[in-house]
């Protein structure tokens, strides 16, 4: 294979990858939890913002009580996703703007977090196996998530 | 190429990855910057958890004041780590349990972390390109780092 021929390989995969990451943002945006399902392999392990250390498999009913615990729309928006893709395995890293009213805040909240997804392309399409999501937080005594901050 | 003959390279190449992977946490037991750096490609981009949200390329001296924020020996232990790789491009995932004595809080801490860890085999060598390390928080209204954990 040319290295030219790799390369629009590459290229197309990458596109593919960030479609899979726009289509889980549109689908959270949506509140629809089956199009956010479609997207992870059934081996799925994420390490959420929230306990427990990490979930194996994607529970539609947890998701659904997440989704319901907004107040009305969330907003999702993504920012600076870098993306590494050979073979049929991919990474990909960037930012998180979620933004909403939470039922028990009863106020707007907006925040960014760090993304980590690892992904497997299965029987030809891209599924997400691995997705890990986090806030930093201050060393400085408070121990507070750090929301404050912006990419 | 066989099958067997691709299993036997992805075992190989899992097996260095885990390598890396352990020779991280050495450096740190050694508290050995150097060593430290050896294993991050001039790339890494890392997701620590303190802020910023992000940092690019790896800082010697940074690394070296977080080290020394720390009296006497560290202890790392690595659990449960999950390596996918395909061609020159790795993923794994897993937890750390990062043990010591803080100077500044004056007494011995002990938690776990969960990490992702990403790799390109670069020149023949695996090298880390991302690098994502946090703690849950609980959002129960305390928004305190779940710190007592365990996988």
């Amino acid at each position: 294979m040319s290295s030219g021929t790799s390369k629009v390989q590459l290229s197309k995969d990458e596109t593919e990858v960030r479609a899979v990451i726009e289509a889980t943002t549109k689908a959270h945006r949506d509140k629809d939890v089956t199009a956010i399902g479609a997207r992870y392999a059934p081996e799925i392990v994420s390490y959420d913002l929230s306990p427990p250390l990490m979930h194996r498999g994607f529970n539609t009913k947890e998701k659904q009580a997440w989704l319901d615990t907004w107040e009305g729309p969330i907003e999702v928006e993504t920012r600076d996703f870098e993306i590494t893709v050979a073979g049929d395995c991919a990474f990909a890293y960037g930012y998180f703007r979620l933004a909403g009213t939470p039922k028990s805040a009863g106020q707007p909240i907006s925040f960014w977090m760090r993304a980590t997804i690892c992904l497997r392309k299965i029987n030809g399409t891209w599924k997400i196996t691995h997705e890990h999501e986090s806030v930093p937080f201050y060393m400085d005594g408070s121990l507070r998530p750090a929301f404050d901050l912006s990419p």
